[in-house]
């Protein structure tokens, strides 16, 4: 059986959770460093911007997450910015991936072709787990 | 490749946390309109309710991300009340998940064929995730 | 369609959640039990060995779950004692699990080839969530 064989049909997984309050949104370096201009936008457009962005910040970690323990993602894509990582809302509010740059790259690189991602949140904090297939 | 090959195998994912205090389980209307005659027994009959509740309701959420995040799942079917999301225990304990009604319409036609949910509780929260196949 | 072809590509999910202070780290009997001697010291050396502890713990909850939900788990495999679900740090500090002794032996005789975990610590609380594929 190939590596690929083995490979097949398997998935990566990540989960990430962090204290809503502990991201910092006013920081304008780390926001433009982390999130698309149209994340930032989609965020402070809500009702509570900070748990928006916290919940997609533990969305981009776990995305991250997924696609190292996917497998054969390369040390470079596995050191891919965040900002490659877009989370997007879909018309029914579910959470949407969108990969671009080094993290396209190591995604494709390793044969991965979908991911999926949910985010919670209550009271203090913000939780998201990721799904790369 | 047409969209049912893209799909095959892909699982949707779905993760939702609670603080077990804000589950309102002393409003009848809400835990009536919510879990089934078979849960609240269930619940109920638990060292602590309020816990169990709590769980059953982050499953029954998680659950109901994870059929969205699957894809094709019809609106209406998205907005299906929690009530069609049973959560029951195996004999080992291990949550076992039934879908009913609008629920169930909607996974069919959205070609899921199994669910499988998790749940954990610490300290003040509830958490589950959840994974439709 | 067979037992066997129905379960074909279908995986289990395990969520475990953990207020990080509440793992017994200072019992020794408790640490001996369920941790492996190279677990141990890697989370010795770590800085914050409680955190460590917590997140093994948690990821060894999870992918006991996750077996558990993948379902044809002999029982006694659902007994097996933590210590048989090592969890490793591989180059780039994903966790890495394997299975030994009765956990092996019930993950090979339901047909599980592969155990992904994911880890994440934000507060008060350590969270994993684990595939068994």
């Amino acid at each position: 059986e190939s590596l690929a064989q083995q490979q097949a049909g398997n998935k990566g997984v990540g989960v990430d959770v962090e204290l809503t309050s502990a991201v910092n949104t006013d920081n304008d370096t780390f926001v433009e460093r982390n999130f698309t201009a149209s994340e930032i936008e989609y965020c402070r457009a809500r009702p509570d911007p900070q748990a928006s962005f916290a919940g997609r910040w533990s969305a981009k970690e776990a995305v991250f997450k997924a696609l190292s323990s996917y497998g054969h993602v390369e040390s470079k894509g596995a050191g891919a910015p965040l900002i490659d990582i877009e989370v997007s809302a879909s018309q029914d509010g579910a959470p949407v991936v969108t990969l671009t740059g080094e993290a396209k790259q190591a995604a494709d690189a390793a044969g991965v072709k979908d991911v999926k991602v949910s985010i919670s949140h209550s009271g203090a904090y913000s939780v998201a787990v990721a799904l790369a297939q």
